[in-house]
């Protein structure tokens, strides 16, 4: 790869100013930045700061409300229901969750559908909040529609991304954090600013034939991620939070994309049960460690070297990004100083930029 | 397929009879049957009464309990954590799912987690309990260690199977129910009691190497769906299922078939949320009912004659099968048949068979 390297702290701090001068409440541009930071550091630059021009781009079009208020629709003791009045997707679900794991907390269990949403970034930036609490967390978002149903070529569900966190105690928690395509489109957007082509397989353009083009692959269609059985799971994260909580679903959610001149009206969808009220926290992470060390020890197939659980290569990736920086292609750094000069941010990105990354 | 055609009425009152000579108490008897008869309705011939013998002596071999006390371990108003007694996976699954809905009814969304159940056949048999209830509900198991990790070659994990369902009002309920590999187990199962090959694909043998082999595959490993991500989601499955539930878990999970001389401990874990406690059932069930028609209006792609729901080809099945009959091989005759002789059912299945199917 030809990409830059920008060191962390810098970028973090370059994001937030961004954002604050957007309009966000020094906190909210502050855990926005924090969302596509960590998304950085894991190694899914498709999710991080690549997104820094299109957020604002939303927020300064007015189409994301800077200081959103996000009221309890319906309440019982295992369910929320929230209108997230349209504010980031970031600080809409990171409250959600929080206000989930309340429930959690004293119910055993709770559920939270959330309408009116933002895009919300990587799905292990909620589930953490869990598992930190040594809860097990679950997130998820519908997105756009991108992703044509098994066995069609209109782009009717979105690449509906979700996570399910477990803590662990002597490992780091099993973390999966996924989109329901084959690649999440976030790739796709990405090889299109650096004007790279894509893997054949990974979409189809608008007739339903397989392209390399990232451009004719952003107006046609991702795939579905293990044919019908993806496709099913899709489509049931779109229930669980977009046709649950009175949110946009299916085709109807609004692009994030392209300067569209509309709200997302994204369904989020969060759930966090206690291990603590089962079979009790510390017998369930020792539980995890050991089918974690047992996983490890399986004899590997032809071609791998090890077997890897859920989130393994995502913190190795953090622990490296997190001193070497986080890489970045031409493209995305045009986006940031166009913002600087937007916003006159007084910093010097070039001044935190390293040799190649990888 | 040159299988035979059983009418559905004399082989639930055949199963039924088995059962209940077996040990089972009649109305668990029915209720086991009705899960098998349902699968083989649905076109899940692998989940059908092709399981009858190995339930059968299961019971006989007194690993598995008639006569079960499924008792809380644990209760919150969101939660309840339950020990299954050893008993039949329907017996103790149908309890276990009816305990949660009257939670998910007080409380807007529940959870139950399992331990000491077997074997419980087709998720969807659980999942339609909450929809009859127009809620959502989800249902899942751990299975025995059949399947290889993403990138190893021993079996270490289950072919876990869950079920996501979602009512509709003018349309049949919208409704996943998979096993996380790319074929359930079960169609090697009877491809090895019908004595046939199985595609290139399914299954690795012992070595790893990819195989026909029915017999070399079930000593081997099922494949994850969907590479590292279905392995990825088989793995959270187990966890939910057996490790939250203080059940077995990986490879420690008992095997169903072979005769094997010990309990399965297997994990279930259900979930149920209430429609009526966000945006209201009439409202959530008219949402559903446009998703499945926007869908089915979607422009289908090369190969393909429509794009399907979710259940789609199940119901279907159901209305075909339920007048046609089940499809059995003579494999499944002749199992039946030594359960006639053993119990001295005085039913002559012969008399219902007719002409081959498909």
């Amino acid at each position: 790869m030809a990409d830059m390297l920008l060191k962390v702290e810098p970028a973090r701090e370059f994001c937030s100013r961004a954002f604050e001068a957007a309009g966000l409440p020094r906190a909210d541009a502050a855990l926005v930045t924090d969302n596509l930071i960590q998304a950085d550091l894991r190694g899914l630059g498709s999710h991080g700061i690549s997104r820094v021009l299109v957020y604002v781009n939303r927020l300064r079009g007015g189409w994301v409300n800077t200081r959103p208020n996000v009221r309890i629709l319906h309440e019982k003791p295992g369910l929320l229901h929230l209108d997230g009045d349209n504010g980031m997707g970031a600080v809409v679900g990171a409250c959600a969750m929080d206000m989930c794991i309340e429930k959690a907390a004293a119910a055993g269990s709770a559920t939270c559908s959330v309408q009116k949403a933002n895009h919300f970034g990587i799905a292990w930036f909620y589930t953490q909040r869990a598992v930190a609490r040594d809860m097990v967390g679950v997130a998820a978002s519908n997105n756009p529609p991108n992703m044509a149903p098994w066995g069609g070529i209109t782009p009717m569900i979105g690449t509906n991304p979700f996570s399910l966190a477990v803590p662990a105690a002597r490992h780091r928690p099993m973390v999966l954090d996924m989109s329901s395509s084959i690649v999440a489109r976030g790739r796709i957007n990405v090889a299109e600013i650096e004007n790279k082509p894509i893997p054949l397989g990974w979409a189809i353009d608008r007739k339903g034939k397989p392209t390399t083009d990232a451009v004719e692959a952003l107006k046609g269609s991702v795939l579905p991620f293990g044919q019908h059985k993806g496709y099913g799971i899709a489509l049931m994260v779109d229930v669980f939070c977009g046709a649950l909580s009175g949110a946009a679903f299916s085709n109807h959610v609004g692009q994030l994309w392209g300067n569209t001149q509309s709200v997302q009206d994204i369904g989020l969808y969060f759930f966090v049960m206690d291990a603590g009220a089962t079979i009790g926290a510390a017998a369930f992470k020792a539980r995890i460690d050991q089918l974690i060390d047992e996983l490890k020890a399986c004899e590997p197939a032809e071609g791998f070297k090890e077997v890897l659980v859920p989130g393994e290569i995502e913190f190795s990736n953090e622990a490296v990004n997190a001193k070497r920086g986080i890489a970045i292609g031409p493209g995305v750094l045009r986006d940031l100083n166009s913002l600087k000069k937007d916003y006159r941010i007084d910093m010097n990105l070039e001044a935190h930029i390293s040799g190649a990354a990888g």
